[in-house]
């Protein structure tokens, strides 16, 4: 849905209290904040405290939690302020599917299948930083999309950066894309150095700060697998295309090689508000005040070709695109227990690849999804079989 | 002038039988050659054999030998092929304004200045790699075309590069221009070492093979300096929006950046035939055989502030730039003379930029240029004046 130029553009932030729906409150402040934009729904989860502030600073009209055992807590932050005050998944799902021109789905985790899918549906534009949507319901989430007739921004800093290099209309002259992948904290580990680590150390990430989950999927590339199934489904290109490159800085975020031998590519600091800014003004760009990159004083950049052997997620990522059907949200169920059981002092660091493959193949039988209720099924089945095998 | 899908574009080679020219044949061949393209002319200068062996290759209607005294050689070259043979400067303006869809402008120097202006102002799309039109009559030059109707497309892989890294209806969000300089073969030495070099130190680029000029050029950085006179004219911004940064593996050709911090890049192997296969194809693209990047093979890029110290010709461009009018074709003429002298061993290497510069201060005075005869006199004026402190 284009938003009208003499009106402000309608806009729903979900997953608001987050990483990205922070910087993305900042990127909307930074673009005019009220003069522009109508918050219609922040939505969030436990941290009511947060949400209200939130809600007040942008003058939203609704913010929800997720938690229903929450709502006293958030109604009464946001006493006085006219704003209302809301709980529970269905209210969630029914801000998702307000009237908002444009909606940043930034839930993490298959919780925010529902609600993204909703928002597509009545055709707002998905700023999309959810990964489930395309790695668990890849086809059935992009058909969502296309029948709703908004646009599909996508707000991960990789994909962000091919959705930029991507020139319109020139989809089929595409080539490949290359995913750039920092290599995270073990980039220069062996499997055996490897073994032995514990949480606090696979989280720490050498280029951006993030939460817990993404730390130690970075950690083990589990990231960068689920960023090659979602690249399929958001560039339809096919897994032969995918290719990915380690690139130790992350100031390259991704490139697009085109059948001419030409390469375009993304690059800026680590920074999400640049991507974030860039799928809330897409197709334009407005100034943001974020860090220039200086090209001599980053001196250099370094590229590796990945170890799919130290580092085997990358593998079923290829395994999981070739088999297609549901083998993304089986291989990102299995994987979520993994972590769980992991950061839960349960099984060790390789463990959770060793999981994941050993789940998908064994729900190589399902068939490819009709519904999302086979999505959940599969994600289900997944959890259920990685749980056992963990024990 | 856009093509008609039905029918073979209509395309002129100025300048044929150099390297961008055989190039650009090369190109042709690849995308189709006579089943895709008729080529109107071919012009080339005193190497009749290859021009006419070109345009029997090509199935050329025409072949135009700039050097009068070579017609014979080229008509007798030309016996029995059905291709028609001329010569000399009326000849070549003839065929520059033909009625060619797309004119490649790949004739070195000023005497490129006449033929390439005449096929734009004949409303060509104008596939340009000369750099006298816009270094010496950027202005007049850019006007032409735009009245002209037809569309100006660089093939300088740096111009290329920010061609392409362009997002249409975006020019007013571009913040800068980041052109990517090699930094030539003395890119570590000291002045005291630059001193005593010889054209035959001088002319071994790192990266690229190239004519004599050209290597000088580089190795001054002389062609960088005009690059940026050129970039200003191209992109139309403002002399503070140029930025050079010495990146001596020339991967990434050139840069630009965005309001929102956001970086576009185009990438490439050494290779003029992808630049070329741009400006042939643009605004698509066509499947290419030149050598694609590798990564983890290329394993890294550096970058370096440029050094105005010990390569003048930057801040010697930053000079022509602010002052406008006619400095640019003023410090091109200066030093196409200040070269000659240098290769034929009468002054030395650094000597280059100091005729430039004193030449420039010398006429400072020239009003903006009116016609191209206005052109014409001050890159007269500056050899004179050049010449005159070489002695």
């Amino acid at each position: 849905m284009a938003p009208d130029a003499r009106q402000k553009r309608r806009i729903t932030i979900l997953g608001s209290t987050g990483s990205i729906g922070t910087s993305t409150l900042d990127v909307v402040r930074q673009l005019g904040g009220q003069d522009r934009y109508e918050v219609l729904a922040l939505t969030g989860n436990g941290n009511v405290d947060l949400l209200a502030a939130q809600a007040k600073d942008c003058g939203a009209r609704m913010a929800v939690t997720a938690d229903e055992s929450r709502y006293g807590a958030l109604k009464e932050a946001l006493a006085g302020s006219g704003i209302e005050a809301a709980a529970g998944r269905s209210a969630l799902l029914e801000a998702a599917s307000g009237e908002a021109d444009w909606v940043m789905a930034a839930i993490v985790g298959t919780a925010g299948l529902a609600p993204t899918l909703a928002a597509a549906r009545k055709g707002a534009d998905i700023a999309l930083a959810n990964k489930e949507c395309l790695v668990s319901a890849g086809d059935l989430f992009v058909r969502a999309v296309a029948a709703g007739g908004g646009r599909l921004i996508p707000v991960d800093s990789e994909h962000s950066a091919i959705f930029q290099a991507l020139e319109d209309d020139q989809r089929h002259a595409v080539e490949r894309i290359v995913l750039t992948a920092s290599g995270g904290p073990f980039r220069t580990w062996s499997r055996a150095q490897m073994a032995d680590v514990t949480a606090d150390i696979a989280r720490a990430h050498p280029n951006w700060s993030m939460g817990l989950k993404i730390s130690i999927g970075s950690a083990s590339m589990f990231n960068k697998a689920l960023e090659m199934i979602e690249a399929k489904h958001l560039f339809d290109v096919r897994p032969d295309q995918i290719e990915v490159v380690v690139h130790p800085q992350s100031i390259i975020h991704s490139m697009v090689g085109y059948v001419d031998g030409s390469v375009l590519a993304q690059l800026g600091a680590p920074d999400m508000r640049t991507a974030i800014g860039y799928a809330l003004t897409y197709p334009g760009r407005s100034p943001l005040n974020v860090d220039r990159l200086d090209f001599a004083k980053l001196s250099r950049l370094d590229f590796e070709a990945p170890d799919e052997e130290r580092f085997p997620a990358l593998r079923l990522a290829r395994t999981a695109l070739e088999r297609g059907g549901l083998q993304g949200a089986v291989m990102n169920a299995a994987e979520e227990v993994a972590f769980h059981a992991f950061v839960g002092g349960r099984i060790g660091f390789l463990a959770m690849a060793d999981i994941a493959e050993a789940v998908m193949d064994r729900l190589t039988h399902l068939p490819p999804a009709a519904s999302m209720d086979d999505v959940f099924a599969a994600d289900e089945e997944a959890r259920r079989v990685a749980a056992g095998l963990i024990g």
